[in-house]
């Protein structure tokens, strides 16, 4: 079930719940807990339930265990963060590359409220194969809108790109390394490494398309 | 202190002890516990100890706490990495490029007794700042070692390449990040994983060095 599904149910009361929380509630709870270190899937039920203000007990009218919420919660990071780097580039000016754009609303999202981007480095690496699994696919819907554009350049542009599934895997998992490298780095470092994804990915489209050329060459 | 020192240093026995290990006993005992999730960080010194077959007291005549110990194993996995590649290096065939060699050398060790890479990767996320800062030390020396070599490699082939510190790093964190990727995923499903760093770093190193034209033609 989609999270959207999942927010837009109605609960019924029962009348012996103290307060009506929702599915979000819960998440948001989890997402509030979470310290510098601390990943989803190391809370407990018990932590998560008093935060949102009800009883442990009722916690499983809205999901099975913390590791159901755990995969909501990535899922929900995983489609946020790709509608905020979405609107990123659609508000384009013309002294931002896109590049630079996507790149520095990904970075922003580590000083943001709602922890998207942490919630996906944490359970990429310490969860379960679950969490694991989730985030993979998350990656992976990220890797599939950019080769997507990708392929919408080429075709406006008329540059090539040598294999944009994996151009678009090379930029993405890049783009998360550094991400990672940041979350660690005292914020006035971010400035830096920025700049240094934007120069990276440069190389990588560069690269792509120069490989595109050359074995375009070497087919004729 | 560094490791080498360290192994080297001759404990006295007070008589008292049981059995007579060393610091790197120690680091071996808590590679050996490091199951599929659990990073060395979240280990007890205690089960540590147990694991060695000393009195957890006598962990302290080694360690000062599991923290100093993990930091130790990071030490030396990445040195112990940083020797693999660079011989996977020196014994290249005709057949096999210098960049397959040392991508097939990486990858293999998820699956070495040494647990180095796992260590690495483990620690980078889950761990302390100091466990975080300690991995930053080791992938930055990567980052040294492939820029010196892409230096070298730019004397020989008149092949220039931009910003040699920054396509040195692009490689090494893309490389992790994969390595990370094939980790969580079959053994059989490796094969494909390797190939696709390959290229990608095909496509930094092609970038690379067209941006490096570019940049020097403008330049005239």
């Amino acid at each position: 079930m989609s999270i959207r599904a999942r927010r837009s149910t109605k609960k019924t009361d029962s009348g012996r719940q103290r307060r009506q929380v929702t599915e979000q509630d819960l998440m948001d709870a989890a997402v509030r807990l979470l310290g510098d270190h601390r990943s989803v899937s190391t809370l407990s039920l018990r932590e998560i339930a008093r935060e949102a203000g009800i009883a442990p007990n009722s916690f499983y009218r809205y999901f099975r265990d913390v590791d159901e919420l755990t995969v909501a919660l990535i899922d929900q990071a995983g489609r946020a963060l790709r509608g905020i780097i979405r609107e990123a580039r659609q508000r384009l000016s013309m002294e931002r590359s896109a590049i630079r754009t996507s790149v520095e609303a990904f970075m922003e999202q580590l000083d943001a409220d709602e922890k998207y981007l942490q919630v996906l480095l944490r359970e990429m690496s310490t969860g379960s194969d679950a969490f694991r699994e989730a985030v993979e696919n998350e990656l992976t819907y990220f890797e599939d809108e950019l080769r997507d554009e990708l392929e919408r350049m080429e075709k406006l542009t008329g540059h090539a790109t040598y294999e944009p599934a994996l151009t678009a895997k090379a930029i993405t998992r890049l783009v998360v390394a550094m991400g990672a490298n940041a979350a660690n780095l005292p914020k006035d470092s971010r400035a830096a490494l920025i700049d240094q994804t934007v120069v990276m990915i440069r190389m990588i489209m560069e690269g792509s398309q120069s490989l595109a050329k050359k074995h375009r060459r070497s087919a004729k």
